[in-house]
């Protein structure tokens, strides 16, 4: 297939700042783009050669836009697998594929995989409602404290609470859920594993989420993560076992704990870049956005390797602040060497808005790590009027 | 100033794939961008915000686009000076200026430049016209063989002859030109300098360009060169006094010849981004197109420094065909690890027409010296009908 300065559409479902990142790969090969997405100010309204604009949830938007392309691939999980589905049938190749995709899209039935595929994860029970599961309490078929997940839908920690007691249901909604075993950890991984439709498969090294010691909120994506060998090569292993069982096509971006005890547990997937891996674009020979455009196409993937140290500080929206977006500070960090800002392209921040990304890149992880945390205190994404 | 996701407008004229490049970045930091080119099929047409058809050499067309933004910079040499000097007078900033444009523009105020201020170049002299020329010859202050240069417009190779005898007169156009002494050299190399508004200024590693042994075409541009430090110093040393007898700001390409006996002659600069910088794309901390960015928007450098080992190869198209264009065995290059392909987006292949370019990145330049031979002699730029 020829896909360099050729005919070849490629569509793209969501035009967020994933699917911006992966249409600079598109520019560099020279391969038409179409791009679906709800916002006609999503980040992907540029570098694409056709913008459109449309519900990703409703049937026939999605099935008009995939009659128009040659392959589909997606930037966000929640899009209309029916429509999918029939495109599939139809003849057009979709990577993820809208199977699994459903899988992936409830978690109930993710999690049900894990354990019928004796992949480690926690202990988890299902219910179809809020009655369901305190029906399961009250019977002591589960018992606090226990991570309660909505099954769909779910989004960058929206649909997760820890319920320690009865006055943390008071305002979950009644949607279809699971409840886990909370599950003292000491460090939260990742690791992204891409896969080519002919089979060819590399991983991009373990990366380590380093958390806020008060907040509880990732604050650092660290790459190589900070563990031992053997830890590294567990949490290698369990990503390339959950990859196998997917069977996907592209990027499956494996989120694990690393339990007090050194035990490896899957927490959840995404098929598709992610943002445990925007180090790559400076730190990697060939950056997730690329593997994931070569592994869709069935193009030999890249290099996984990494040429140095590299650190990812999200930038998101501070609180209390709403309305066009400034950046403060942005270049006081610019100033200092291996700092690149991703600037995602929202023209308003809201608190926790996800604006953009800053990478720092050194030979030396620990001076990079303190690079990080200057970062850290200096950029604030707000609003000046 | 604040430019991230603003209404800062930044102008760009050219479309080609210089401004295609630079695009990418404007794109990371959410900068508003206008191009102007005179081909509706330029490289550039996406990525931009707006993009005008229309030519660079037209005074109303470049001065009314001028109008629309809120800086000014070039991806090509070749436009019109008067509306730019026209726009800086009505207080539009432009970089790099028409004053330093104009004199880039004519090879002859170039070079007698740098006789002015004892910058080291070969001999030349000037001709207004060819007949100018052989009286020169005529009168032996010219002798056989000296290089031939036409004073304006030439690009690429285009526009420079040697001329060992008086055969080699009978083609030359009837233009400005000037006569340089034919100097052998063995290494010809390049060094790019940043410089922003604020007189921050940063230097890239010395580059050198490879030549094939029977072609005499640049086959590799190496980064870093492989010379010794003495040399390295001395290239480095001349180039920070050439750009700081222009005063640009961007960035301004300087190339050398370093001859057989270790002199470094300056040989001509560029003052944007430059083929010879291409590899920094992925190997350099900060690539050649960020700085250039970061220099006309008056922020901080980037580093310079380099992550690993580059080497770029340009992708021409092969002689003997013309039409469609059709990579071959581009997948077969692809699969070695640090090979990246960048495609510019011309739809129709010609003779030596830069169609992309590939950059091989390792941790050791002799293996990376061995794998670009090996996509030397795989990748062709053919058509196929």
């Amino acid at each position: 297939m020829n896909y360099f300065s050729s005919d070849f559409r490629l569509g793209i479902l969501g035009g967020g700042q994933l699917g911006k990142m992966l249409l600079t790969e598109t520019r560099k090969f020279d391969i038409q783009t179409f791009v679906l997405d709800p916002s006609e100010e999503a980040p992907s309204r540029f570098g694409c050669n056709n913008f459109y604009k449309g519900s990703l949830m409703d049937f026939d938007t999605v099935y008009q836009f995939g009659k128009m392309v040659n392959l589909l691939t997606i930037e966000i999980e929640n899009v209309n697998l029916d429509a999918l589905d029939l495109l599939e049938e139809e003849g057009l190749p979709i990577f993820p594929s809208p199977k699994t995709l459903r899988l992936i899209q409830n978690k109930g039935k993710q999690k049900d995989l894990y354990v019928t595929n004796n992949i480690p994860t926690s202990k988890h029970l299902r219910f179809v409602g809020l009655d369901d599961l305190k029906n399961s309490l009250s019977k002591d078929e589960l018992d606090f404290p226990f991570v309660w997940k909505s099954a769909q839908f779910g989004y960058d920690g929206n649909g997760v609470k820890i319920c320690r007691s009865a006055l943390d249901l008071i305002k979950l909604p009644d949607v279809e859920c699971i409840a886990e075993e909370l599950i003292p950890f000491k460090n939260e991984l990742a690791v992204i594993v891409a896969r080519n439709f002919s089979g060819e498969i590399k991983t991009y090294p373990v990366v380590e989420m380093e958390f806020h010691p008060e907040a509880n909120q990732v604050e650092y994506v660290i790459c190589p993560a900070r563990i031992n060998d053997s830890i590294t090569q567990k949490a290698q292993e369990v990503a390339l076992k959950v990859s196998e069982t997917f069977n996907h096509v592209g990027l499956l971006a494996v989120e694990m704990f690393q339990t007090e005890d050194d035990e490896i547990l899957v927490n959840e997937v995404a098929p598709r870049p992610h943002n445990s891996g925007h180090y790559s674009i400076e730190a990697s020979y060939t950056s997730q956005f690329e593997n994931h455009l070569r592994a869709i196409l069935d193009l030999p993937l890249g290099s996984t390797d990494s040429k140095v140290a590299g650190i990812m500080v999200n930038l998101v929206g501070e609180e209390g602040f709403e309305g066009p977006v400034y950046y403060e500070n942005i270049e006081q960090i610019m100033a200092i060497n291996g700092v690149i800002p991703h600037i995602y392209g929202k023209k308003e921040t809201r608190p926790f808005r996800k604006m953009g990304h800053v990478t720092i890149v050194n030979r030396d992880m620990v001076v990079a790590r303190r690079i990080a945390e200057e970062v850290k205190n200096s950029i604030r994404v707000i609003s000046i009027q």
